[in-house]
């Protein structure tokens, strides 16, 4: 581990409320586990300087600032990461990249195609100056679906024909629970399509290669008015539910279905992929699971398999416990960032790139679209 | 027991294929476990002499014929059961009502719309003269999704907002497996959609005493030609897979995915029912347990509680065993049979109706049509 | 089926309470599923003229009666079948070997080593002269368990060294629950060790082939007065919960372990058995389900496969319906009854044996005497 | 969190194996999850001076040192953490005491009886003094775990009656694995008895707030020698299997089955507790979920329900992630540190205390001392 440790990076990261302390866990643990180089966690950014101070030493970061432009300028910092909400993740990650600064950006990239084109735009220009980018869809590095892939790239499943979906959570179930930014046309973009759907696409298109190429979509809210904290009532203006059919390229089918509305399902990104030879099957719950079916099985004896992903030679495993002694959450944060170390280390595009964030983004403008226009549903006739 | 044994009914059953099969374990055993007239499996009826001699012998009917009207004319016969496939349902049905037989018919009602239409048109006619007819949605009497519409009535879930409903089968996934009549459009209707998807369309229907107001629809077959049996290539003319949309009354959404095409998935008919309250969820596969989750459990001991719905005071449950001493997939007949035979005896309608069929017959229709129209997809502009 | 069928079998059965009903199921649909001599339920016996001839109708026997030694002395009669309590299982299993008519009897063999010792000296008598006996461990004819036993043989799972057996059930937990023939030691015999451990330590022997060569044993009665229907208390006088500790032949060790009195439970039957290839394990509650690992599966792929024993290939299944349809409870009985008629076809001999029976036996009557000479436990010190 | 952390704490860990990186973890986060004093991370010791100076870097520990005498007389030391083998446990955590360090040690609290017994005195001598000790049973910090705890306090399952407790493994199915000091009598003490025993009998304890009055037991080692990476065979010389029968206070009874030899059981630590009311069921695979049985819910609607505990409501929940997002086996090692932290802050007793290690150590000996001197098994008799 010596040699990789000799180089060193300061972060400055940009936000700091769940997803600030969920990627500061990851900045503070990534050393432990891998040989990367070493990280200094210089910089946290947020508006309200006594807050923002509290959370740095909380968290374990050196310095705190209140205005994301000066730690964009600040020539000790090698990488900005964004956890902002989405609105202003273009206007930050580009002026980082042209600073000379490798990028990392929470999901969704960004909040419209325009804002997500200028930034593919950006992050090629700065990688043909060496400086990397991606976009945080975090769920590629649980190491249950680093698994699903290597299967389904060995052929393990045979063509995939028909995946399937979901997204459910619960906690809009509560009427009472107030307004908040993810509520918000203007901050979040959507609602569950862009917060938990995009989590989905990426993973259908990441996991079997394949792109969308049409869709129908179907968008719902419940609950349409909240208290916004001050005795008034706020308006929601996102969906609460996404439902969409997708068609796949090769002739593939999939099925998408995301809401906050499942009372019981409290983080269920759930993905099933069949295909000609078998299939797999996923659940964020049990994140340290994966169900492999396999027809090539002795006849008499077929099943699905529970493969317990906690073995050392099961995807950054070896950097953790013994067998059997499982991984949380977080870590999927953790593994990424070591991904996008070893791609600045290495020089080598990082991955998920924001060329894939503006795909995701395509095809979430696709499901909305066919839901606006697209009333047109077809009526039962008696 | 005495008093309502001492009546008798005699039952005609035409076709003698798999349902047959079960439909005569169900006739052989309901009188042991209700209380119900007295049932003499009297006819059966196949179109091969030999054949439907040995299969009479085998499962315990009195007589065997080879013309379904000699059956339907006997007047020793009270009931008529329809097993075969669907588009000799209409004629038998009709003509076995105007007989002034009782009728039950296997699902779907019919193949056509128009077919179900006067099928239903029958049913009227013979009810004002006591004569009852039911379409035969087995999974209605599930003691578990009993359960779950009683829960439902009850409140316990709140008001319905989100179900999610699939059936996903595997034997297609062998491309070597040969042609048969449910692949053939002029003899099934539809492929998946009207075999897995009517059994899960009505079941949306029945357990939330929601209407279908509009659907999406996308039909795709992955397997178009099989060995026909003289070695030759038959060409497959139904879906293999249909994923649709649905607008439920209320302003409640469902999603559907039907497919015999998921490897390790041998009968999954999987329904989750999410409302405001709380939900509840059942797998085919495991038919004696129904997960119910109730958000006004108290706080931090919430979660999904699995039932083992084998208790005596479960519905049908007092007529087997003892707790915990699960029943197959067979009783969901004899219990259907049951429930029948109640109606008959008391005069009132049975459920669930040609109508019930003929409704989920439109839904059905509903998503070819959009499937046939529409491949309007939207697709994903970058 | 023709052939076979042309033989025929008058059946007697001693007894009618739950496991009556159990043994009349099957009794009526073995014909329909397997190719069998064809069965006459003739006769039942019960000690209430009124109470049995309504249960003789119910069931489908032809005849009731109130002595059973009228049955026994029937020449029509081909088959005894004995349900009744295990005091009375000597006496009639002896006379009716006596009288030539094959016997099927209702696990425990016997309340006491004697008895059954006496049953396996009968058995051996009878069967030189082609009368064939059996006991009803009918768990045995799981298909899960069938399928365990062959792949065990197969040395799938390499040399047994470990195995976890346990039965638990929850109907005790109850203290207002009545009296009963079950809680009476003169009646049963014992508690929970012969109702439900017999089972497991039949299993235990029959799976892997191993003897049991030592015990220890715990005995526990958690309630010791339940009220008697009378107004008064009666007293428990048989063990609530039994553990013990097995030596199993070539150094293998087992763990017992069964209670009516963990809430819940309502009919877990659990075996898990660990060799130095792999494992399986079942669930009684699920049936229709075996878990297999397997550590000669590809490295970074191994995990506990569900195999749904519901396919064609399957032992049994080929007799019911198709893949994925699960079957109940009952058919353990069908099976089991299917296998005494082979026997009793083949002329050899049948499985479970009153030796194998006794056997059991002598392993319950160890744990039971292990239990009351030796509270000599260990008792830890500081 | 400004007031807390003005207090600042030097630790010294003595061990870097395994269990110092587990250690190390907790020691890096537990200051971002909770409100305790700034943790420094200060010496960290080893016998061989390259290796520990590399670990040191790698997992942030500021200095490294070969002879633990030397960190336990650093005055600027505050804590000592101790995770070496057993057989060092006694010398150290003493010398530390007197020294005037707080103490936390890896469980088995120490190998032998009168090891135990001195760290005993040692810890109470220092608690008059204000100098704190605990043993690391870290699974009584599993969330799930402090849940049931509660649960059970809060007489949620009525009287406890029955438990049944084991920890299965399966890194030793492997024949060819190599010796390591687990696996040596003179540095482990025993072997899955003490390293996997420990931490079920400390839960049984806990949990109920039962004392285990009497037992008997039964070791069995499997495979007696193994490679010892020189080209010879070293010799086993512990148990690779351990059962037992434990007779509680207030008439309950436990069976304990630890063994790793179970192939597919990677760390499955299950406890299931039986009571007149309820019961609850764990296993550490899946350490974010309890399970719960009550048999006040409601008639009909009685099933066990899977408690996510990865709510705010949840013990040490409001530290980490939303509903749903769970966390990993590393926690239980922060969680156990912050309550030793504040046990230090607010000079209670921390708890588990070295009283608790002591007896558990009491009641392994007992077993370890009936299976030796009991061979005294019951031999079934035919």
């Amino acid at each position: 581990m010596a040699d990789s440790q000799e180089k060193e990076f300061r972060v400055g990261m940009i936000g700091y409320g769940f997803m600030g302390r969920a990627h500061s866990q990851a900045w503070r643990n990534v050393n432990a586990a891998f040989r990367t180089p070493r990280i200094h966690m210089e910089s946290i950014v947020g508006r309200d300087a006594t807050a923002v101070a509290r959370v740095a030493s909380e968290l374990g970061w050196n310095k705190s600032h209140t205005d994301w432009r000066e730690v964009v300028a600040d020539p000790a910092i090698d990488i900005i990461d964004i956890c902002t909400p989405g609105d202003s993740h273009a206007d930050i990650a580009i002026a980082a990249l042209e600073a000379g600064k490798h990028v990392i950006v929470e999901k969704p990239l960004a909040n419209s195609m325009d804002e997500s084109r200028a930034m593919v735009a950006a992050a090629a220009a700065a990688q043909s100056r060496g400086i990397m980018s991606a976009v945080n869809f975090n769920y590629r590095r649980v190491p249950a679906l680093m698994l699903a892939k290597q299967l389904i790239a060995d052929g393990r499943v045979g063509d995939v024909l028909h995946i399937r979906g979901a997204y459910l959570q619960d906690w809009l179930s509560d009427p009472s629970l107030p307004m908040s930014w993810r509520l918000q046309k203007e901050r979040a973009g959507t609602g569950v399509l862009g917060d938990l759907g995009a989590h989905v696409v990426d993973l259908m298109r990441h996991l079997t290669g394949k792109s969308v190429d049409g869709v129908t979509g179907h968008l719902r809210t419940f609950t349409h008015q909240r208290p916004d904290g001050t005795g008034k009532l706020g308006t929601v203006t996102v969906d609460d539910a996404a439902l969409a059919t997708l068609a796949l390229s090769g002739g593939a089918v999939a099925n998408l279905d995301v809401t906050r509305n499942a009372p019981g399902k409290k983080n269920e990104l759930s993905l099933s992929i069949y295909g000609t030879r078998g299939s797999i099957s996923f659940n964020l719950e049990n994140l340290n699971e994966l169900w492999l079916f396999d027809r090539e099985d002795p006849s008499g004896e077929q099943g699905y398999r529970r493969i317990l992903v906690t073995e050392s030679q099961h995807p950054y495993l070896a950097a953790w416990w013994p067998d059997g002694h499982i991984i949380g959450w977080e870590h999927t944060f953790t593994h990424q960032f070591y991904e996008f170390l070893m791609s600045i280390e290495s020089g080598t595009p990082a991955s998920p790139s924001f060329s894939d964030g503006h795909d995701v983004q395509a095809v979430l403008e696709a499901i909305a679209s066919s839901a606006a226009n697209g009333h047109k549903l077809t009526t039962p006739e008696n």
